[in-house]
């Protein structure tokens, strides 16, 4: 598909839900489990997804249309999640990425970008030019990144106990978690 | 975590949600896009779980419960949604599947297993013995695998539209599809 900020936004917006739907009231084992060692359980997802929408994607847009590559990005703190979400219930969490996401767009909507302004490039600190365009995809695949990732790690709770059905379901044999 | 058919159904319970807030309105590119040659979409997703609500999952509970290894399992047709969800919107199938998981919720409430019944054993076509409890169990990893696989394949819908971002969106290169 090629890009499009209705299709885009469309995903964008579903996301909330399709989380709350997921993992709300979730007895906690599977919210609090993870795929090994240096791997996220769903809580701490969610927490990552939060820090996105405070501090990513729409700000990131911001520096693209108001400064270009003169501004490169602020680095994306991917552990951000941890010092943030102490103390917090899942349940507020889930409510806050839902707020968040909701002003987000309606900035997005605001900004009323236009087929040029997604040619528009920023400087990415570790990737170098990027456009607009490329950075609200990959808002867009990040989020269907976590939701799959979240559903991976509930399904390994399970490895062993679903027997010899582990040869079919595949998903058991996705991204066998980092060492040490 | 070890197999707890209260844990187990909390999950079974949520995917219908999870899938409708997913899916439900979406532009038809995310719905009818899939990874490759051989691989599905999400609708294609949608009809498969149908399918396992019709004819596997509560029957083969019973057939355990019934009649033990005596009588084997018949095989499950993966591909039968190809010509059951002819004719259907993906919004009357988010509603069919909500409707038959809730019925079969219901069933498997009434059965009322124990965890001696847990243990007992049935024949599968293919993989041989099996207990009631690594069917339950694979019961809720199949939905699981099957939500990661929407998000996945909806995902990859942007894999090059995110540019050099692909380097971080690791869903992007999990299961490359088969060729031919």
């Amino acid at each position: 598909m090629e890009f499009n900020l209705d299709d885009a936004m469309a995903v964008l917006a579903r996301t909330p839900a399709t989380l709350r739907a997921m993992l709300k009231d979730l007895p906690r084992g599977w919210v609090e489990n993870n795929e090994g060692p240096d791997t996220w359980n769903p809580y701490d997802v969610v927490g990552h997804l939060i820090h996105g929408e405070q501090t990513d994607w729409v700000q990131r847009a911001k520096i693209i249309l108001d400064q270009g590559e003169a501004r490169p990005f602020d680095p994306f703190d991917r552990f951000a999640q941890f010092e943030e979400s102490k103390g917090k219930t899942l349940e507020e969490m889930l409510v806050e990425f839902a707020v968040l996401r909701e002003r987000n767009l309606a900035t997005l909507r605001e900004l009323n970008i236009n087929a040029t302004q997604l040619g528009k490039t920023g400087q990415h600190p570790a990737l170098g030019k990027v456009t607009l365009k490329e950075l609200l995809a990959t808002w867009v695949a990040h989020d269907l990144d976590h939701t799959a990732q979240i559903a991976r790690t509930m399904a390994k709770q399970y490895a062993s106990e679903v027997g010899p059905w582990q040869a079919y379901i595949t998903i058991l044999h996705d991204r066998k978690p980092k060492q040490g």
